[in-house]
């Protein structure tokens, strides 16, 4: 396949805390030579170490595609992300602290590199594509093993140098405190899927399959697993209305595993959410429309957005 | 005194739940024949009752300074307030709800109105004149008989409507809840100069003068006082790192009463936001400069803007 200059892929590397997704994506959004790796954990070079699998993976791409030269990449990432300065601030999983990715990754790739946060990128596609792209107040989050959060103020995305949207650890009452104790904890530890799954074995000595299995069996009449996914929804209800009351937030887009559940998880969502409210407007709960592609997608308009291109 | 037409004058309204502030203000920030009078309460027609009494301080004022006709007026009001539309949603205190203001003011003026709200307005002089004005993500917090906020993000106001600010309203764990409940109560219940004085009644049958009485009692060794106002500090400190998790502030600034109490007040909260924080910048805080007057400026300001001049 020979493509035209006006078309020319850009390369998309989505790097996330396990696994590496990379292609190639052309001008419609159509995701070329899609492949997946393990990331490269290396704890004294933790930045190098992933850029020289994303070198290598350009190259295999480059040599699967020799009539469509990529003519810029895009580089997402978890953590803080410093997408002004192309600098990985920090990450818990991944292990760098202030690594200049766009920099070194420029040097690999010989090409425009666009380096951003991966969760912001992805809910800018959600947010322009999915339910939410009529409203301006939105918190895009993503609940799965743990949570991540993309917040848009105005239309505009809040950055605030790569630590805003850090919903999985903002505060919400711990439903484990000790009797008396107004314990606190923080979200990621009772509402991400994660934690919904972690927090049943603990308490009843069983392994289920996942947030889904407490799901099944609080269905099938379990009154612990009952109990544990609502503390999840009164978690997630509790940061949601954290979000209305401090930047007014009008909708909410829900993504990740988690979110698989759907109206499960969304309609007492939207009664707890009801519940606390008082005067306040009431955001609309929306699940995530697009799946795993809407990183690579997101990486890929970033580096579009290099060319010139409008997104 | 005349005034120049370059200097010429802007009719300046700052109505709060219990005092009208009205003045002059001319376009060195000079407030001129500055007066105070209490905001009439009207159930059946509260917005056009202050709307008449704004008009009547107009003529008193036109009046006094014949020479300097106001060409432009400001008016901020608390409550959730649509600055665009030009409308006053809500207030809770002052009864109002969607009312016309920009139109019913201009009626009653002939001039043009800027309607905006109260703390957005005076944290934005605030946010440009004092200590957070090398910041870009910024919450000015008003603590005193209740608690009201500005948030900025990106060096801009947040808005949603008038619907971002409510921190007032913000859940907080409860220091009151039954032994075993995790329960959760408003940061204006727990960490307002009100509800500092009105909980230590409450517990200790002893009315005191206000929250410094609560203050000054726990330095003289009152283990009660200590505790309440340890719980105001940590309920302050919850939504402080809210806003650090959700939009990223670098900075908070504390104005309104309980910002009297000084490092009595930001050394605890530093201590206590530097405890519930892990891997998050801790926010700069600070307390507000501006003092009573903050309101009148920034009323002024929004109605200098209609007549052209920069902020």
């Amino acid at each position: 396949m020979v493509l035209g200059a006006a078309e020319s892929p850009v390369l998309s590397f989505d790097v996330g805390g396990t696994d590496i997704k990379a292609g190639l994506v052309d001008a419609r959004g159509n995701v070329l030579g899609m492949r997946r790796v393990p990331t490269p954990l290396d704890s004294s070079r933790p930045g190098e170490a992933v850029l020289d699998r994303l070198a290598e993976l350009a190259a295999e791409l480059a040599s699967e595609f020799p009539g469509s030269p990529a003519r810029a990449a895009g580089i997402i990432v978890p953590g803080i992300v410093d997408s002004v300065a192309g600098v990985g601030v920090y990450s818990a999983n991944l292990g760098w602290r202030d690594f200049p990715f766009t920099a070194e990754a420029e040097k690999r790739l010989g090409i425009p590199v666009a380096f951003d946060h991966d969760v912001r990128s992805a809910a800018a596609v959600e947010h322009s594509l999915g339910g939410s792209r009529e409203f301006n107040d939105v918190v895009v989050m993503v609940v799965g093993t743990g949570i991540a959060a993309a917040v848009f103020s105005g239309g505009k995305p809040v950055t605030a140098g790569g630590f805003a949207g850090e919903l999985g650890h903002a505060q919400v009452p711990d439903p484990d405190a000790s009797p008396g104790g107004a314990g606190s904890t923080i979200l990621e530890a009772v509402g991400s899927a994660g934690a919904i799954a972690k927090r049943y074995h603990r308490a009843s000595g069983n392994r289920v399959n996942g947030a889904r299995g407490v799901l099944l069996r609080a269905n099938a009449g379990d009154a612990l697993a009952a109990r544990i996914w609502a503390d999840a929804v009164d978690a997630l209800a509790f940061t949601i209305c954290q979000c209305v009351n401090i930047i007014g937030t009008e909708a909410v887009v829900i993504g990740g595993g988690l979110a698989e559940a759907g109206e499960e998880l969304l309609e007492p969502l939207r009664a707890r959410v009801d519940h606390i409210l008082d005067f306040q407007r009431r955001p609309q709960l929306i699940r995530a429309q697009l799946g795993q592609d809407a990183g690579l997608l997101g990486a890929a308009l970033n580096a579009r957005a290099l060319l010139g291109g409008k997104q």
